[in-house]
């Protein structure tokens, strides 16, 4: 008999399609469609971990996932069956063994998220998948200069829920805008994410980008923890989860 | 009456999901959408001339188009309009009066092409609807050192048919790869091109990328002007039309 081994993924995939990241019953998600083809391909039922659970609508480039599975061949030839089997939205790009005391959540030391959002007057459709579009002009410096404030430890309940039983204290490492070519780009890395936490950020500092919030009141806002006082989520197609660090 | 006005634009698309530029029966195309929302705006019927004809799949940025159309309010307020009633893969990005002697096609002085090719093991769903994936490393240098041979006056026969009463001779101004994050783009400007001669070119050029043919071979084929020499013509959705010049 095969025994079950322990594997870590790199999983990308598009969103756009997908009701998020965690199984649900009657709608396609990530989950589902890696749990669905393991499972055929192992003759067993197979249940994935990941590193977070993404919205839906939302990317991932860098989403880490782990799992237990029978697999009687070696690593490379279970990666291109899963990539062989898989919708052409979800891709496998790297496969391991995994430690045993691995963990895609508690193992993980940080996230990285990047939201994108196209400034111009009309939306592209060569973007619009993987982009906020905001045609009013925003003030980069200012949202600049707010993201900064987010560096640190903070208590972030102004932006996101804890899961249940844990506190709404993360520290941010890196909190930064970037223009890259007709885009403004944010990113961010922190040790661990709040529910919504990064589009409630993105959503606020958009207020900010317009001139409706001045850095003051976004500072304020943070300082408040008050989940009414900061901005609408921006919409899920600017995230992406570039990244989770061990 | 309003009298009939005649104007420019410039168009991006997403032609993954249209059966290319050229109006067709039974199928979605650019210029059937186009001329659709504008016939229902002006209440009357609209012909559409673009620069060029792209396949089907293939993208652009800046088509360039001309229509006659009676529009009784003013020229803002008719590209909005367009905007709101096109699908979302389509975006008139700039609308103006043409002059009367305008044509898109002949008054331009060179169009722009831009590949975008993935070059790594797996393909990425992040990109895949404008990208052509390429599992085996590339000699990008290879590529560059032929691309180069591409730059100045020649007859492209190798490599595209012309219209109906015109030659294969076409001036390229400008041909090269650049590595950009993990892809490999070749961007090309010529006077004008053939019917399906950047995705030749890049076929042929991927070729020489692979070590099937040398940089040397390559010079031969273009020389040859045999049709059969030049490699399958790469898929379309790495190709985008980036910006015509008047």
């Amino acid at each position: 008999m095969t025994p079950a081994q322990y594997f870590r993924a790199v999983v990308a995939y598009d969103g756009t399609d997908y009701h998020g990241f965690q199984i649900q019953a009657g709608a396609p998600t990530i989950q589902g469609e890696l749990e669905r083809v393991m499972a055929g391909l192992t003759g067993e039922e197979v249940r994935v971990v990941p590193a977070g659970r993404t919205d839906a609508g939302v990317h991932a480039w860098g989403q880490v996932i782990a799992f237990r599975a029978k697999w009687r061949h070696n690593v490379p030839s279970l990666q291109r069956a899963l990539n062989a089997l898989l919708p052409p939205e979800i891709v496998v790009r790297e496969l391991a063994l995994a430690e045993p005391d691995f963990h895609p959540r508690f193992s993980a030391h940080s996230r990285e998220y990047r939201y994108r959002i196209l400034n111009q007057t009309w939306p592209s459709p060569l973007t619009s998948r993987y982009t906020c579009h905001v045609a009013t002009p925003l003030n980069v410096a200012a949202m600049a200069e707010a993201g900064n404030a987010l560096v640190g430890v903070h208590d972030f309940a102004a932006f996101g829920q804890a899961p249940q039983g844990d506190n709404t204290v993360r520290q941010v490492y890196r909190a930064q805008w970037q223009e890259q070519g007709l885009e403004l780009i944010f990113e961010i890395e922190a040790n661990a994410f709040l529910r919504r936490m990064v589009r409630s950020l993105v959503g606020t500092l958009l207020l900010v980008g317009s001139g409706r919030l001045d850095v003051a009141g976004f500072k304020d806002v943070l300082k408040s923890g008050e989940r009414g006082r900061a901005g609408p989520p921006a919409p899920p197609q600017g995230l992406c989860l570039v990244r989770v660090n061990y």
